[in-house]
């Protein structure tokens, strides 16, 4: 990732390639929109598409700017078991989201996914793809319960995003990372692992 | 407010306070905006400003084009007790924006806070005069601590308001309300009457 590009338009490349990527994905939905598909809308050859972004779910992901991936995050924060993931994972998210790339990067995915419908359609597919089907499903919840579980997780966790980075209530928006965990943490661990009646929809 | 008006050009008059108003309080926020200073702006007299909205609150309700007086509301829930007041609190939420216009006036105030420094600190006024001094500081709970829980309360509305109504994320979005109120009014109901730790901001 880090070489410098001696082809020249590479840049230019990874950027059509992503262009076409978000394209797809708010149209078609992250099932619908194959890397065949994006690869011929960016006019190159899907074997390059693999090679530049990998698989589909990181190319997703880089389509969305998330700077980390929940695929191994997740994973890595249930290693220790399901007793205060709550609180481990609202550790990690304030932790990236006070960094300046990954503030920078979820402010702006926040500001555009409440202004526009491809966006809000793409913040969908990545709670549905990567959260419920990737990460979520592998932790020992009742698969008939994880929609339900995941929406409320999303809803806690985009609304302390929108309330200490976009809207800056304090003294949520200065609180330490460590007191935000605490206060927060047992919300998510109660949506996550506490009983709870999946929603009918 | 349905009498239609006689005098040309009353409706203008209105729309200037509010203009005024709006104006006003993103500047100098809630109480560095005096009545006088925005009957001024507007070009009207301070009693006209009073005629027509009534308190600075309810001028302040009317400029935001909050649907509801939180000062009304919430009181009315907590009337019952501080139990159960959670889920009182999202039902009723949950009732006013799944209206055409609560929903409609929601939305638009949130996608404008997220979009606009002014209206995010027109939000921050609304949560810390009209919620936080007015509404919780009456019912029984540590004045050091209300801060804390305001915001917190509000991080998980506004997400549940993101979530449901603008990201449409399912299988929040057509969730019962009564489903919505028994998952997310036991996280109000901590956050507002639970033990906790203050922020320190």
């Amino acid at each position: 990732m880090a070489r410098t590009g001696r082809r020249p338009g590479r840049q230019d490349t990874k950027e059509a390639i992503l262009a076409a990527a978000r394209e797809a994905f708010a149209e078609k939905g992250f099932d619908g929109a194959s890397i065949r598909y994006i690869a011929t809308s960016a006019g190159v050859d899907p074997a390059l598409v693999h090679h530049y972004f990998g698989t589909k779910d990181q190319l997703f992901l880089a389509a969305m700017n998330i700077p980390m991936d929940p695929g191994k995050i997740i994973p890595q924060l249930a290693a220790s078991g399901m007793d205060g993931l709550g609180e481990r994972l609202v550790r990690t998210f304030v932790g990236i989201w006070d960094s300046p790339v990954g503030g920078s990067a979820g402010v702006a995915l926040l500001r555009s996914a409440v202004r526009h419908e491809f966006a809000a359609r793409m913040l969908r597919e990545f709670i549905t793809t990567q959260i419920m089907r990737r990460v979520l499903s592998n932790l020992p919840l009742d698969p008939a319960e994880v929609p339900t579980r995941a929406s409320l997780v999303a809803s806690q966790i985009l609304g302390l995003a929108a309330m200490r980075y976009v809207i800056k209530l304090e003294p949520l928006a200065s609180a330490a990372p460590e007191a935000v965990a605490a206060a927060i943490g047992p919300t998510i661990q109660r949506y996550i692992s506490e009983p709870i009646k999946p929603f009918e929809s």
